[in-house]
């Protein structure tokens, strides 16, 4: 699949002449290619706008909330089965708190009273386990990279398809 | 960090008597644990609410969505440093699109104009590029099973500070 490998157009990447130094021909990848007189190399892309944090950290804090959904949704099917009381507290709990912020969702349940504490232990106890164990990790590399590359291919499908059709018409 | 290993609630998980069955104990790890007289042993816990799709499809389309952004982002900085002109273009259009879906944002920024083309098939490398090669994976792991542990023990610390401080008062 190496049919979006466009080298970089001289017209959206026009080398800046830069006073004197000789610049390194622009490469095909388009990584941040530091100055050859500073000691630090990096082959990696530049990212900016993530301030202190790294993208892997942005990301953590993404799967973070994830894995509270997750942990809620497992929670409310292990209740659906053994206690309907609990069950329909939790699902009456959720008619008015948004689990979009997983800490503070668990903040306020374990405030609610001591039985919805009870129920926060739990949802805090499976996210951990289920982060821990339950997850695969190496699946999600996998399914990302793959989703990656089967989107990439239908934008660029659909794009040509349309435009195809429009110079037969 | 044990302290949050509750065992279950009897008041929140008293188990629900099945007719003449006899019900293996409930373990302290929330599995789901199948009946004995089904030959599939799965020792996960049971994560409903996804339909066909895996909770880790879920999280890989979180982190395309992610990886979109993170592209967006390489790219305005090296048209910044290189283009003046195409940075300029690419601001302008970001006024009016949004990135939180990325392939709809690669699709209708490749049917702006020719120019714009080109900025969308240079988004796709980069995101593609960066998920095989920049981001780290092994470190996105270390740091979702840290944050839920630090997360956690703050959840359950905060509660306690709050819960003591009303009592000396």
């Amino acid at each position: 699949m190496a049919s979006h490998r466009i080298p970089p157009s001289p017209s959206v990447f026009p080398p800046k002449p830069q006073g004197g130094a000789s610049r390194p021909p622009l490469s095909l990848r388009p990584w941040s290619t530091r100055s050859a007189s500073t000691t630090l190399q990096c082959h990696k892309m530049y990212v900016p706008g993530f301030g202190e944090a790294s993208p892997e950290a942005k990301a953590a804090k993404h799967l973070h909330d994830f894995f509270t959904y997750v942990a809620v949704r497992i929670v409310i099917a292990q209740l659906e089965s053994y206690n309907e009381e609990a069950y329909a507290d939790m699902m009456k709990f959720m008619e008015n708190h948004s689990v979009d912020d997983g800490d503070k969702f668990c903040a306020d349940l374990m405030r609610e009273s001591s039985n919805h504490k009870a129920l926060a232990l739990r949802i805090l106890e499976v996210r951990s386990a289920y982060c821990k164990t339950d997850f695969e990790w190496d699946n999600l590399q996998r399914l990302s990279q793959k989703m990656v590359e089967d989107r990439n291919t239908k934008v660029m499908r659909d794009y040509l398809s349309e435009t195809t059709m429009k110079s037969e018409n």
